[in-house]
């Protein structure tokens, strides 16, 4: 999946999609990378419009920090920032009202394809991308749920979980964007078992923790109060605490999600598994919204996004916070440093996992 | 409900329940009015057990502020703190173990039970309530799922709600102790529509807000998306909006869960509104555990309670913090001096409330 060789003396690949040409994403996008500390890092292409990038620097007046070509199939950066430019027949109108757009979602869709498929010619080391509107990729006639979503197919990745990392909080989400009330008919001790297997591969080989020990919510109130509150606690979540154990994974649970997120909680544990989307994302953005970074698991390749949406309400204002986006790109070059999630895991003799 | 008139130019008569004996409730309570300003504001009936109270005093290494009485059946403080002391047949050994226990359990529902009966003769201006220990009132044969199961009952209150105030931050809860996924089967219009009621009554009458403004969550991630991630918001939530509305409240939503506790959403209303125990407490617990305060919304007296539960595993050891318990003791007295839910509402013109 990977095969050109990470490398070793220069600086890694970094490639960025813009995201919804009318959203913040733009604006976030120059903001981060304005600043030199964070380009000295790495190499960077950003797949996207010249002219959409110029005018949020003009309205954020930055300095364009990027050169331009003609976007091509093989776009590389030998060092600093690239901007790989889309020639589309059917321009969105970044002056017009910010609302889902055909265009708008036909471009952001070619950024992400195009990206996409660079990580996996292994030309991007990772790739970061831009929030994007999925009410656009519909207009646009595209059949995929969001990023995570045309990722894992592409990648014929069968099992995948969103993961945000804030500082050092992170926490895997068991399922994401589904109806609450239909989670019950897909919540599986598979479907609970999987984040928690896939956020300990993380840890060890993205953050480098040895023997990472992960804490599991439960989904009840009180995470069930003994069965007086629900049985998925008994039925669902402990067996999947116990497959998890059972190959030599460090885990405890289900927590009763309501102090999961306290601090003395979050010392405790290296990573946390929600159950559900709001479950885990509601203390994320509360505590930490303009830091947070969403990360695909499951994937044989590095691939990070800021927490939030186009918010086309303040799109154009010189209003957004750039810091998901800045944080999402450090995580990047971070874990593109560190090693790929496809490398194996390093061997440790079981006994080291008992407890 | 309420015959005795509120003391115009005295203090109110705040009653306080200990709480299980082998809980925290004791160490949080000697720990709270050790302060004297709090002390100064009101006084105070204390039920419980004069020598639990002592331990942990002693244990604090606090010296007795409160003069102590045999229980009987009208205590009445007309200054300071009065220790109403019960006089149990099996006393629990507060120096055993710390677990469930049907003697505390008894003992912590006798405190309940009399507190609950003072509050609705007028005796008591207030009622605070220490934790308990629900396992315990099972033990000890007592039916009742918890405090606000128990004042619902007493008061012959049909519609109950759990609110949560921490600062200016107030999330009144739809629903509270029960399974997630039986949540999908109550989940009516006048589930959602009663606690928007209850709240806004409560933000006039006892937080003076003339003309409070409500958001209410959806229940879905981004609050279904347009239909897209579930219907409850357009078939159930929206419904509740407008009878909301139609009968004169302030109210917005539904909001996306996850972003409705970020700063700029918590400024734009004066009250939220979760669906569920963990979408409202688990912000509320993550930003402000030692200050957040229960309130029982739908009954025509006031009665509040720190978040937190017995803390079994730290009780006894001088390590619990007494900020929600003070939090909920200064709660209650700013309520009983401000004004009765039962008193009725300031008649407004119709027109003041549209949009």
């Amino acid at each position: 999946m990977n095969p050109r060789p990470r490398p070793s003396n220069g600086k890694p690949l970094i490639g960025i999609t813009m995201g919804d040409p009318l959203g913040v994403g733009p604006e976030t996008l120059v903001k981060a990378l304005a600043d030199p500390a964070l380009r000295s890092r790495a190499r960077f292409v950003i797949l996207g419009f010249h002219d959409v990038l110029e005018l949020a620097a003009d309205q954020c007046e930055l300095q364009p920090f990027w050169w331009r070509e003609p976007y091509d199939a093989a776009p590389r950066a030998e060092s600093g920032v690239l901007l790989a430019d889309f020639d589309l027949p059917n321009l969105p109108r970044v002056n017009g009202q910010r609302q889902p757009d055909a265009a708008a979602g036909e471009a952001s869709f070619a950024f992400v394809e195009e990206g996409v498929r660079h990580l996996q010619s292994g030309a991007f080391d990772a790739l970061v991308t831009g929030p994007i509107c999925k009410q656009s990729w519909r207009l646009a006639g595209k059949k995929f749920n969001g990023h995570t979503d045309l990722l894992a197919q592409r990648f014929q990745a069968r099992r995948v979980s969103m993961l945000f990392v804030a500082g050092a909080t992170r926490v895997a989400l068991a399922s994401d964007h589904i109806p609450l009330f239909e989670l019950r008919n897909r919540f599986t001790i598979g479907l609970v078992h999987q984040p928690i297997d896939l956020l300990d591969q993380a840890l060890r080989r993205w953050f480098g923790i040895e023997r990472p020990h992960i804490g599991v919510l439960g989904v009840n109130p009180h995470a069930g109060e003994g069965g007086l509150l629900g049985d998925e606690e008994t039925r669902i979540i402990e067996p999947a605490l116990t497959m998890a154990r059972n190959s030599g994974i460090r885990v405890s649970g289900p927590l009763p999600p309501d102090t999961a997120f306290l601090p003395e909680s979050l010392a405790r544990y290296d990573g946390l598994v929600a159950m559900y989307h709001d479950q885990g994302l509601i203390p994320i953005k509360t505590t930490s919204f303009h830091e947070a970074v969403n990360v695909t698991l499951g994937l044989p390749a590095v691939r990070t996004s800021p927490d939030h949406g186009v918010a086309f309400d303040i799109a154009g204002k010189n209003r957004a916070n750039p810091g998901s986006m800045r944080a999402a790109i450090a995580l990047a070059i971070q874990f593109a440093t560190t090693g790929s999630p496809a490398a194996p895991a390093p061997a440790l003799a079981p006994a080291e996992y008992s407890g």
